[in-house]
């Protein structure tokens, strides 16, 4: 075994900043933190990792959108190795989702400084804007703008749930900064992240490969008919667009398990109008979530969604509206990273195994400039964006070392 | 045609009555009226209507839960012949449901007064507290009491939505009265309504003989499952209420159309929780409501909704409650007043049709103490509860002069 290959990560360090990370935004009585993006919060959360980042000598560069990068002095222009996620969090975040990927960057780096071990390039850790779209949509707004998917000047005039610009707010909070974007192209790019689902832990295995994102394609839906007396409207002369929104529902589930997995479909939201229990609704407006790492089924699942649900509506002598509120493609990793996260494991002694991602990350942005990929650890029971999110210590730590591992390939590869 | 059958109303001085009444509480913009049971804007509505009693003479009498009967003087302890209905409303009310009973019931005594016809027993015209339920349950929760179905002291104590005590409400707007419950039993009972519902007019008929009043059983359903990332639980590690509620709202559907008229079902109240695009929910809250004018159809309606709703829960691996809100047993109004009502309209030159009330209404309470029938007028569209809550004047004309008719036909029968 090689020096290189002895290292570890030091996990009591990790999970202090966890921790620390976890008291900023603390929603009380739970483990997890709000910290909505350039809220104060996120400005108190940004201001702990730049302190730390600061702490090992690392140089900071602050771009127009906020995406702060921190890279190993001494290079030049050698392009980074670069990791790293989000802190920013949903408004019932847990401590571990986006934080675990950015407070890891920071410990792959110490481990190796501390050892002395000489690279071939430098490391980065970047943490990315908004990733979370909770308060600004969309959601992966900052790592979008990084690599020059969307231009700045657009994304500072977006308005917040709450009515906040986001440029006023980026200026309020002072990470305004002037790193030009897009950014700086790294060599490659690695997000160490939690699941978020279940199937890790349902699997039995430590580490997952991620090797691809799944495409996301939601729509919200919105049927209207006649609101009328619960009691006193016959069924022949209903449009019961309630009564549309569930066939909806179920037509979606058949849909997606008559084309089966890794095609999912959820509605996860319904509103009707007025939403009584004696009065037949005059509206329902609900949303359909379907994802698949096939962007050919994943269209033909929308197809085949819009025109059932429009035979569901004439039936019921309802109008429908359909309303596009997202449509990623799927993302497929670069398989050599892929191979070195696995082989990586492997040799550590963790099981592995490889998955796509069902939720939207950084790294799939970042995989549009450079060679990419991502180390999964398991969630307890799949929960995520809640405050009982929740990975065992040791997880944490092989993924971690794994993150450390792959990076040290990539800086001399 | 004798005198009596030759009297008719004054039809603008109805119109003139139902639009001052629709001022106090004005929903702006529209012709309709907010005036929650026991709030200001019902007493406001209350002292118009008693103004009105006083100009005509009548002997007011004020009950322990705010109901109002006025009736005839001069006939001593003779039983009179009752109409009304009540004036509070829901929070989007129109100008006619309620009112229409209550006002023709004065237009219907004046006209009689101004004629100058001998009756052989007095006629009265009552409005009952809170028939509508929107602020304190449950609703017809007046003539409820004044049927003796709940104690006085009982119903003094219910709280509203606002949080405030029916009995501290009604001594606050001056209509705790000292006329004891149960109340005078009356010789006979006639309600004028619209049929907030869309039968009459589409069957091109003016004039409904009520028969019946639907049984109605409102059912609260709960589902838990297990909130999950949309993206990253595969279906077939699922628990999800949200698509038991959907399916559930099909087979509530399914059941009713197999039952056939006059079975009818609505789910029209869903709540999901978290309710977003991403999340599979963590539980579903639902309202199945089902009347029929049949008590077994109806409580075989109620079977099958239980069971299917149990056998969709435990495909999904998820738990189910169920609640009762409301559970009223049909009610069949007296023959001979219904044919009464149908020969008057006949007579009149009307068309009429027998129908079942789908709605609850006062009368359904006084059919307990005497007989009992109703007249329906159509509205526009079915639309009630709603400002745009219509009669024309030609139907509401209609409706109270066969009010006027069988009401001078009960007084000398």
């Amino acid at each position: 075994m090689t020096v290189t290959e002895s290292l570890r990560i030091d996990i009591d360090r990790l999970l202090s900043r966890l921790a620390a990370l976890a008291e900023i935004g603390a929603i009380e009585g739970t483990e997890g933190a709000a910290r909505l993006a350039l809220t104060d919060e996120d400005r108190a959360g940004r201001d702990l990792v730049l302190a730390w980042m600061d702490d090992l000598g690392l140089d900071v560069l602050i771009d127009g959108i906020g995406n702060v990068v921190a890279t190993m002095p001494g290079f030049e222009d050698t392009p980074p190795v670069m990791c790293g996620s989000h802190i920013d969090t949903v408004r019932t975040g847990g401590r571990y989702d986006g934080n675990l990927g950015v407070l890891a960057g920071l410990e792959v780096i110490e481990t190796i400084q501390t050892a002395g071990v000489e690279l071939g390039r430098p490391l980065s850790v970047a943490f990315f804007t908004d990733e979370e779209g909770s308060r600004f949509a969309p959601d992966m707004l900052g790592s979008l703008v990084y690599v020059g998917g969307m231009a700045l000047e657009e994304a500072l005039d977006i308005v917040a749930i709450d009515g906040a610009v986001l440029g006023d707010e980026l200026e309020r909070i002072g990470y305004a900064g002037s790193a030009p974007v897009p950014g700086l192209v790294p060599h490659s790019f690695v997000e160490l992240h939690i699941e978020q689902g279940p199937v890790l832990e349902s699997e039995g295995v430590t580490v997952g490969a991620v090797e691809s994102v799944q495409g996301i394609s939601w729509t919200e839906v919105t049927v209207t008919g006649q609101s009328n007396h619960a009691g006193t409207t016959p069924m022949s002369m209903r449009r019961d667009p309630g009564y549309v929104a569930s066939a909806a529902a179920t037509v979606v589930r058949d849909i997606v398990l008559e084309l089966g997995a890794p095609q999912v479909g959820t509605v996860g939201r319904v509103d009707l109008v007025p939403n009584l229990v004696n009065v037949v609704p005059a509206s329902a407006t609900f949303t359909v979530d379907l994802r698949n790492t096939d962007d050919d089924i994943l269209s033909d699942a929308e197809a085949r969604m819009h025109s059932a649900i429009e035979a569901l509506a004439a039936a019921e002598s309802c109008s429908v509206e359909f309303r596009s509120l997202a449509r990623f493609a799927p993302v497929t990793f670069a398989s050599e990273i892929v191979d070195r996260v696995e082989a990586a494991a492997t040799r550590l002694g963790h099981t592995v195994m490889r998955l796509p991602s069902g939720a939207g990350h950084d790294a799939q942005m970042m995989a549009r400039v450079c060679p990419t990929a991502m180390i999964f650890t398991p969630s307890v029971d799949g929960v995520s964006h809640n405050p009982a999110e929740y990975t065992a210590p040791a997880d944490l730590e092989a993924g971690a070392n794994v993150l450390l591992q792959v990076m040290l390939e990539l800086s001399s590869a």
